[in-house]
């Protein structure tokens, strides 16, 4: 019997598929391509390799030797339990989101400084006003709280609208490239009140959450908007929701959330000045994220079938 | 008595209101600054000079020598019996625009290849469904039907996104560095087969009227996506209703319409995949936008003073 390649990805292209297959075979291993998770739990107990972003179908793996998230972040593998066998190599798809997350970013922070929504409102009563004050990325002061892939493509695309600068702010506090200078995470409590423009991609880890909690979120400008596209628990959210309330930022936008989906009586649901999206700003609904996920997998099928190290290899001590 | 010079610009600034009259001080002038179209109603019979965008006034300003308007656009004033005087000078503000148009631009094509109109539809049901297929400007084949500063500035912004290209069309076909290509206006019909995002930010002249009509709306691509940020007559907009009625184009964003504002039963209103914004993509309320508006009437003011040839002159043959 064939060693086991087992995919679970939705809405994967026909031309994609093949790919996986012929690499696959090629490496004398078969993929065996799943539809629905359903199909995925019957497939996953022969699997050696899995590439998926279910990560409750590791605990179902026990000869499971290399789970690939189709994700970038990999909490739920690194809990206690959360696979069958042991020593099974991890790899994450960082750097397949950055183009789809900072498109996301930006047309949410242009949403919010053109008050897009209240215009939503005044067209769908077929009005035709359009005196609202509007604001502009021209001149902002960007601060960027994690300077990964998505920090640096969203920084790259920010750029040809000529903020004021790009502060970006990591553990390391490393140079990266497209920001004008990057500090690290012992800064950040003076740069928040000289920044317009807050932009947060932080993995979740211990050590971020809630890294934006409700004395740092006062420390920032009144009018300053917030964006936050990593993951919830960065946040203290219910911090923030009062914060908003009580008049504080122009505009919040969140893609993630401390509890997903968000809980029907969840007061957030409510709160002013706040664009919430159903994290969906990287999702795998977006073609060229697909692809990049693929290319990275074949890359590193390589690599497993030859013995050497994985590219895209997690450090569980980092978790990410 | 002192030469006046009466401006009419809502929201305007102190600082910015002070400047005008500080150099109007200086040049010999008194500076009449109205904040209602009734103010300006009155003060105009005895102005010289005047800012404003408001072209009835100038029937009304019998020592009128140059009208200075806050818009790009300057049809109004093209029209047999605009003005009260003749021979007055007509400088426009073309140039302050770009910066918030082309934020336009890029927040309503984002909007629509991410498919935030039905997201914003899930969320305000409480839903968080995330599973709707998007695009992106990443590779994509964008076209610009105009190559002013709109057209420049929004090019300029759209690269750090790395669309497959950037072709201009102009009158004249004369290279902007902004854009990887120029063509005439006469070659538009085989560009536009091999476009994904078609922008149009043409003036209102008698040779843009339908520039694009229905013939030229269905040579896009049926998954296309059009924004017009110029002129409503620019496009046959019967035409265009119909050709979305029946499938054709992914979206289309339309800031300007042949009539403004819409009329109540106008079809346009119910049309699938139409994004409607309420001619706000070039408005004066951006600071940014007033700034510019008024260091460029001030520069001509001074050259007004000194007999100098003024920079904003609109060519009245060409109509921009």
């Amino acid at each position: 019997m064939k060693r086991k390649i087992v995919v679970l990805m939705p809405g994967l292209e026909k031309d994609l598929e093949c790919s996986i297959r012929e690499m696959a075979d090629r490496l004398g291993f078969e993929a065996v391509i799943c539809q629905t998770e359903e199909d995925a739990q019957r497939a996953v107990a022969e699997a050696e390799i899995l590439l998926s972003n279910v990560a409750s179908l590791c605990a179902q793996a026990p000869k499971l030797r290399w789970m690939c998230s189709s994700n970038a972040g990999v909490e739920p593998y690194l809990r206690p339990g959360a696979f069958a066998s042991q020593d099974v190599m991890l790899t994450n798809s960082s750097g397949a989101y950055g183009v789809t997350i900072a498109e996301h970013i930006i047309m949410v922070t242009l949403e919010m400084m053109r008050r897009e929504a209240e215009y939503r409102g005044i067209v769908a009563g077929h009005g035709f006003r359009r005196d609202l004050a509007i604001r502009s990325l021209y001149g902002a002061r960007v601060t960027m709280l994690g300077t990964g892939d998505i920090g640096r493509k969203t920084a790259a695309r920010l750029r040809g609208f000529m903020p004021a600068g790009i502060t970006g702010i990591s553990r390391s506090g490393r140079p990266v490239r497209e920001m004008d200078r990057v500090y690290p995470v012992s800064e950040l409590d003076w740069i928040l009140p000289e920044t317009d423009l807050l932009i947060m991609s932080l993995p979740g880890t211990p050590e971020t959450v809630h890294v934006l909690n409700e004395k740092r979120i006062l420390s920032l400008p009144r009018e300053a908007y917030l964006v936050n596209v990593g993951r919830g628990s960065a946040i203290d959210q219910r911090a923030l929701v009062k914060c908003l309330r009580e008049g504080h930022l122009a505009g919040a936008a969140l893609d993630v959330f401390e509890t997903e989906p968000i809980p029907p009586e969840d007061p957030i649901w409510d709160c002013p000045r706040l664009h919430i999206t159903p994290h969906c700003a990287g999702n795998i609904t977006l073609t060229y994220t697909r692809r990049f996920i693929v290319e990275m997998f074949l890359r590193d099928l390589e690599n497993y079938a030859a013995g050497r190290p994985l590219l895209a290899q997690v450090d569980r001590e980092r978790g990410y």
